[in-house]
């Protein structure tokens, strides 16, 4: 079988995702189990996506609008920005994949940090190109060794602002400083996905670098919006890349109930304004909560917090689960100590407290 | 800008999409449209599913089951396979992706018929890999002609059955002496995305072959079971392949709505068959009215008909559209003289009818 395997294939190892609630409860055999593992919004669903869901199921006989043209044109009022700045896509994992197929050939590499989300070197991976990192540095992406590591072969740059599973950031100044230093042959990706979640002053929209260096931004509608069942992300950038980007997309990537939902979302201010309250509030909880467990943790721009256990952190992830808190377990991205938890609601936050202190 | 981007990207024409209702609307100021142009179903979606999506709407804020478990556990009951046999696909689009990530080298090639469904060709050729043809014979794959062009560089075979847009279909016999010639070395994917419209003995459901032969089975919800608009799609294979598949496959790339509506379309056998009466009936009347008007037509196995305008294609449509009703002109394929209309409902195969006739 191996030998009619594509030989770069044989060498990835899939994402291993969280455990979903019903997974757990049917191999636990658990009637109640909260998942803080995922980033999702604990709230639910935007109630204003979840209404045009319903008023649009009746059509899902029809394919969806290929160039998805009216939640373009909401994002672009949205963003202040024309719809030829925008490519949607299947989450934001399909325009990593759209990003690497449209931009970096075969012997080009792709540049990014250890201790960032995954799939920037799985994508890359299954698609058989070559991947350099440079270590975190206080779990901080350290920008001025990735600077030194570009050289003739590096193509594009995935950085995570703030970053995933971390959640810290990178502010404006050093933004400035690191994309000034880019050469004119190097894209830099930014992944803000989480940046609803950000109460800083000096955290850097990177919209304001997308008509002068070569930049794209990653976007989401799956933390604040409460659509990640839905599948769908965007990217912004000079409608140059846009363009050449639409080539490599599938025709029918975004299902018409995620167009649907997401134009209802980005009208949804109150939903939002809750899950950003929640999560704020939620965040300085458990910070209280584990400095008085005496639990270390990185002080998070995200929806999540990064978190030393001083146990081995695969042990308390099962031992959670068995009392039904599914959290993350950061073995993947080698921080054997640590689990990552999502802000949740404030009973979940408070379930999560007792059971992990239980745990260690 | 073009120095950075990949050369082959530079040459993918996009694939042009059926024009949306709503397009045709806002653009030609029309209040009454009626869309024939995608192969879609014009009974709507199965009803089960719409309650279906309805009941899961409030969950959309969790990720989808990246593992597909309920779903993939009803289609193997379905197909009489198990769930190991089984890999779930953004619509078959994105299938075909992962079939050429998983097994096609960036030097291997492949092999498909002209006149057929052109994202095997625009998915490949954004994948940087080379791509084979031979022309149709009568509108029929030209199998012995495939055979002859068989080299060593060849690693995939895609085969439409029934073809879109000719409608014809390979017999058993002819599919089977086709597979009794292909090297080990060499993939065979059978699409099936319009089975569900046959009506002769002599079509070979693929499945048949998967233990022996090299043989990979597209199927998907877009067409009898009315899910388009949701994007969901699957391949059967043995066990092996699909292992090898998942590697390329990202994680939640099928929705979570999508999942629960085709659970509930499988169950739904009223509205198969209603589909299916229909489709058969609407073909019955199509071929009579295309008669009387002396207009030559490709006999079909699926819910759409091409047929021969004796005008030029692309001004027929254009002139169809003002009056409301949008069809598929074939420029794309190389049949100037063609359009591909899909059988709709008894009203709109009339409405079609009479704008045909008005049009050439």
């Amino acid at each position: 079988m191996n030998n009619l395997v594509r030989r770069n294939i044989l060498g990835v190892s899939a994402y291993v995702a969280g455990k979903p609630i019903e997974e757990t409860k049917r191999q636990l055999g658990l009637r109640e189990v909260i998942k803080l593992a995922s980033n999702e919004n604990p709230l639910g669903p935007s109630p204003r996506a979840v209404s045009a869901i319903k008023k649009a199921a009746g059509w899902v006989n029809r394919y969806p609008d290929s160039q998805g043209f009216y939640l373009k044109r909401r994002l672009a009022r949205h963003y202040s920005l024309g719809a030829e700045n925008i490519i949607l896509g299947n989450g934001s994992d399909e325009l990593i994949d759209i990003i690497i197929k449209t931009f970096v050939e075969d012997d080009q590499r792709i540049l990014t940090s250890e201790g960032t989300f995954l799939e920037y070197k799985i994508i890359a991976s299954v698609l058989g190109r070559g991947v350099d990192t440079v270590p975190l540095k206080y779990f901080k992406y350290d920008l001025e060794a990735m600077l030194r590591k570009i050289d003739k072969r590096t193509k594009l740059i995935f950085i995570a602002n703030p970053n995933n599973p971390t959640g810290t950031y990178i502010t404006k100044i050093e933004l400035e400083y690191f994309l000034a230093r880019i050469p004119d042959s190097v894209i830099v990706v930014v992944d803000e996905a989480y940046d609803a979640f950000i109460d800083v002053r000096d955290f850097p929209s990177a919209s304001g670098y997308l008509r002068n260096k070569n930049v794209i931004i990653l976007k989401t509608f799956s933390k604040a919006y409460g659509l990640a069942g839905l599948r769908i992300g965007l990217a912004l950038a000079r409608p140059g890349f846009i363009e050449y980007m639409e080539r490599a997309r599938q025709p029918f990537n975004v299902n018409s109930l995620a167009q649907a939902a997401a134009i209802a979302a980005l009208d949804d201010k109150p939903f939002l304004a809750r899950t950003r309250k929640a999560t704020l509030e939620g965040r300085q909880y458990l910070y209280g909560a584990l400095k008085r467990l005496g639990i270390t943790y990185v002080a998070s721009q995200a929806n999540f917090i990064l978190l030393n256990t001083g146990c081995d952190g695969v042990t308390v992830f099962k031992d959670m689960l068995k009392m039904g808190v599914i959290v993350r377990d950061m073995q993947q991205y080698g921080l054997k100590e640590y689990i990552r938890v999502t802000v949740g609601t404030k009973s979940e936050n408070e379930k999560f407290i007792k059971a992990l202190k239980r745990a260690i």
